[in-house]
């Protein structure tokens, strides 16, 4: 074999094992227990970027609890069609759950359009009948997760399990986050401007995978 | 309204607008041509990372060929449904294109386990085969690019019109992207280990902006 063609015959599960102690060794020590650091590492694998090991924001059982109610088979709410793509459904099936996603719904564009604001808000309120316990996943919408803060307080839904805030960008999105973090709930947040589907999904994933104790999917 | 109520309805546009405007003062002077600064103030955008605007490299002709391929109808291969997902599909098809995406394909997967490879790699593959003038986005997948560049230099498939290799990680990644580099062909590639399917959408859809002349999608 050639160099390159030993580089392309590289497998999957040893490219990760690879990459996770890569990530570690750079890393270096951390105050973190030992779920939420594998949730930071499996963000930072995402994205190669080490500014959330300092970025992250982890309310006192947002992963425990996260865990938890995968495993029991929550479903998880996302705000765009590629946070969606993203989330390994497979792992997330096998407990019982599903992703759900209304932003591209004929109907909630023309309730948008009709109300003057996003489809994202829109589909937070759409979300916001399901029935269950839901993990929110929010990687791109500011607006999303600024109509789940008003529904939230407004008691218009129920709780969350769980919100993943990370939505990405330089309008509305550090103060989004700042309003979810005052919230009476579960919250993993990207504090600052960084965030994205990737991270998004790369948290949701994470959680699947200590739900499922094992790394190896 | 409230604060957090005007946060909210806040509209797509303006929101664009205004965070194009921030991007542009933060970025100060640079060197590059009109389209390339839109490319990578897209990817800005998708990111808040500004490290991009320095990792970013671009082939000669990469943006022009890349913005006359898919004016004039050029589909567009996808390493992950993410990246798929992420593509405005919309616009892509206002010129005839569509996105090819074959990695979840169940033979894809019988494929990589009996040649003990990656999916990826195989969808390459796959993509090979297809007609007519394609650009080639792989945000993912070191191992697509790795195949990617063994096919184009065995002439097993037709030279793309353009790659855009931006997959993100650490193992493979750097060496897949300086690989691509040296191939001759025009390219996008992010140097470094930085990248991803939020990147490589982001650069499809600047393409497609501009080969609509229009911001306000």
């Amino acid at each position: 074999m050639s160099n390159t063609e030993q580089l392309e015959y590289a497998l999957p599960r040893d490219i990760e094992t690879r990459s996770f102690q890569i990530i570690e060794e750079e890393l270096g020590s951390h105050g973190l227990d030992p779920q939420t650091a594998q949730v930071v590492k499996r963000v930072i694998h995402a994205t190669a970027d080490f500014d959330f090991a300092k970025s992250l924001h982890f309310s006192n059982h947002a992963v425990q609890d996260g865990v938890a109610a995968l495993k029991d088979g929550a479903s998880v709410v996302a705000d765009t069609t590629m946070v969606a793509a993203g989330i390994n459904k497979r792992v997330l099936a096998s407990f019982g759950g599903s992703v759900h996603v209304f932003v591209s719904d004929a109907d909630v564009a023309q309730e948008a359009r009709e109300r003057g604001t996003t489809r994202s808000a829109i589909s937070m309120e759409r979300a916001s009948r399901l029935k269950g316990p839901l993990v929110f996943a929010i990687g791109n919408a500011p607006t999303a997760l600024l109509a789940l803060h008003r529904l939230i307080g407004d008691r218009a839904m129920p709780t969350p399990v769980l919100v993943v805030g990370v939505p990405v960008g330089f309008v509305n999105v550090v103060e989004s986050k700042e309003l979810i973090m005052g919230d009476d709930m579960e919250h993993i947040v990207s504090r600052g401007r960084k965030g994205g589907s990737t991270v998004a999904a790369a948290i949701v994933n994470a959680l699947l995978y200590l739900a499922s104790d094992d790394r190896s999917w």
